[in-house]
């Protein structure tokens, strides 16, 4: 048979697939799963969305501009001058989620070899994305003793050398949960700007900030015009993971120019969901400080359950709707694969994901799981009494039990 | 400013594009244009898909697994079975419309630099996509006097070297129209075999065939289990092009597994056009003849008025909805551009686009246009109306007017 690529070969499989079919045993038997493994939150869409597709008199489902609606374009321009991030309608440009605009924003900026440097852990699929664009991933090793907070400008700097040509942010961040301040942000616009490379920041967590200090965008740094790229998607600010719409937002016209022939390639982004998130932005403030409080509870329920467990180390969460947390076992691959092969807590248990998957190296994440707190908190809680009960009873248990 | 990439820089723009803002100055002047530049077909999507849109209860917009909804790809496999293509619904990777499917297979079967035989003219985002790959697309020349029929095997094993990893062909073909013989794909058949490389056929133009012969599936060849990759959609089929849903079908499954590691790191596709799309398959074989029984009307007429044009040369057409024809002009850009800026009949023009898009070399195209003929009769026979006084007034005419 023919051979496959080296780079097909290459391609890191997601990190939470190789205990699917343990979750699907699990299930066969009979035991309650708490899914704390994936990013998908259980909140309702808004209804603004649902309004606008079962209202849609459409005969046609025509291919929309490459660079997506102009509708929804000029409104989501218009939605980012609100909140102080001043973009116009054609520094938009609609993706198939911010998963494409990721890739777009990578090919765009890097050619084949450069390099991206990337605070770490790392939202896993950068690691696809960049295998696929064949360019480097260059780790800024972040330490949860810190709560993950970017390490000083001096220490950041020695990461970049002559095949640097950007760094990405996820900024609230996916799996950490960190929120960057204002001082961490000026050193990395110094840095852009001092060697002259791209700053992508991911930016789809925003309105999950469970803190009292704004989410500063990197389009709001002065100077960066040229510098700063913004990945952006409604899929967990509305609950709309499933819509695949997103938003590559940059003032750098060469840079909208050059992502729109990549846009073409793939001819136009879906259009319903198009339609409906024209719809979804009319939703009111209250459904975002509805959602903001939820995950704010599930988060305070989450942190004090973790920080009386002996031997966790939970650091401070600020934002979206994760943690990464360190466990006091042998390996955090085996404890999840054994949370659902071996384990039940009165006919229920637990699924995480081992955090080996958002390191570029895997042994850096062997003691730590990611937790997305995408359940209400009774679940939540029950969830929190399945590892409780099994951190005392896993047999490769690091330190013993308080 | 920081610079872009080599292969942004490099990416191919759409060849529509740079007609488009001549085409925008013509529509403010008031003159009406036919779009017969663009594979957007007018007809209704079926009454199927919408009804299942509107009619979902759906609250959350959840991501899909990364292969697809199962009962999707159950579906569809059963569809493939009903018409002779046996294929487990394992063996169907729902994609982000054909693009994606393309995009997922070029990356799974070649490295950088290594080579996909094409038959020439192709459609152009082909070659996007092989210029994001960073892959070398080898042109097999076809030509207008053959109907663009693919050449003896032995010519065509001539394009094949060390380095030759696929052949990609589009069968029924855009921008041809051409459909492969059984003859011709055993020859494809055999060289696949004898070299041992992948076949990818975009089979998306599948139900559009005019002839009384079938369209031959590449997975309906025996002995290519192995080498055989079929791109599929239901843009075209369904007159669906915004639903951005197609799929990717193979029975290697080693080809399969590869595959689903680029799906998952862009998650999943679209949801709500899945949901329609389960729909949409239940649209009745009426469907299917009555946009067949117009297509073939609309090939007929065009076929007839442009061969009683005095110098215009027009293969045969068997299926899809593209003709490639010579026009007797001394370049097919400057007379595209030249329909929109300066002429028009009775407040009238077409717009087409020109061939040199659909060549790797842009000069083999420099003759002629694509045409897609995707609007009605009536309409259909007013364009050539244009492009029969336009050839007549073009100061750039090759021969004398007959």
């Amino acid at each position: 048979m023919p051979g496959l690529s080296q780079r097909a070969k290459a391609m890191p499989a997601s990190p939470i697939r190789r205990l699917m079919p343990f979750a699907e045993a699990a299930a066969a038997r009979g035991v309650r799963i708490y899914h704390l493994n994936i990013g998908q939150p259980d909140v309702a869409s808004p209804a603004e969305f649902w309004q606008a597709i079962h209202s849609t008199e459409l005969k046609v489902l025509e291919y929309t501009h490459s660079a997506g609606l102009a509708e929804l374009r000029k409104k989501v321009a218009q939605k980012y001058c609100e909140m102080g991030i001043e973009v116009t309608w054609d520094q938009v440009l609609v993706c198939t989620a911010g998963s494409e605009a990721l890739w777009v924003s990578m090919m765009t900026c890097l050619n084949p070899g450069d390099e991206i440097v990337v605070p770490e852990p790392l939202y896993a699929n950068y690691l696809g994305f960049a295998r696929a664009a064949d360019i480097s991933v260059v780790p800024l090793k972040t330490h949860i003793e810190d709560s993950f907070m970017l390490p000083p400008v001096a220490e950041f700097s020695k990461k970049i050398g002559p095949k640097t040509k950007a760094i990405l942010i996820n900024n609230p961040g996916n799996p950490t949960g960190t929120i960057y301040t204002d001082e961490q942000l000026e050193g990395l616009r110094q840095l852009a700007l001092d060697h002259d490379i791209f700053v992508i920041a991911d930016e789809v967590y925003r309105e999950f900030n469970y803190t009292d200090r704004p989410v500063r965008s990197i389009l709001q740094l002065s100077g960066m015009e040229k510098n700063a790229v913004m990945v952006d998607s409604v899929s967990k600010r509305f609950s709309l993971c499933g819509a695949r719409i997103g938003f590559l937002v940059s003032r750098n016209a060469d840079f909208n120019a050059a992502a729109l022939k990549f846009a073409q390639a793939r001819l136009a982004p879906p259009m319903l969901e198009q339609l409906g998130v024209i719809g979804a932005l009319d939703a009111p403030q209250s459904y975002f400080d509805g959602v903001r409080k939820e995950y704010m509870a599930r988060r305070d329920l989450l942190v004090s359950r973790l920080r009386a467990m002996s031997g966790v180390v939970c650091p401070n969460i600020d934002g979206a709707f994760y943690a990464t947390v360190q466990l006091p076992v042998d390996d955090a691959d085996r404890f999840c694969q054994w949370l659902l092969e071996s384990f039940d807590h009165n006919g229920e248990t637990v699924m995480f994901a081992p955090a080996s998957g958002f390191y570029s190296d895997p042994a850096d994440g062997k003691h730590q799981v990611r937790i997305a707190y995408v359940l209400e908190c009774p679940k939540l809680d029950r969830a929190m009494d399945c590892l409780e009960a099994a951190l005392a009873a896993y047999p490769g248990r690091l330190t013993p039990v308080a």
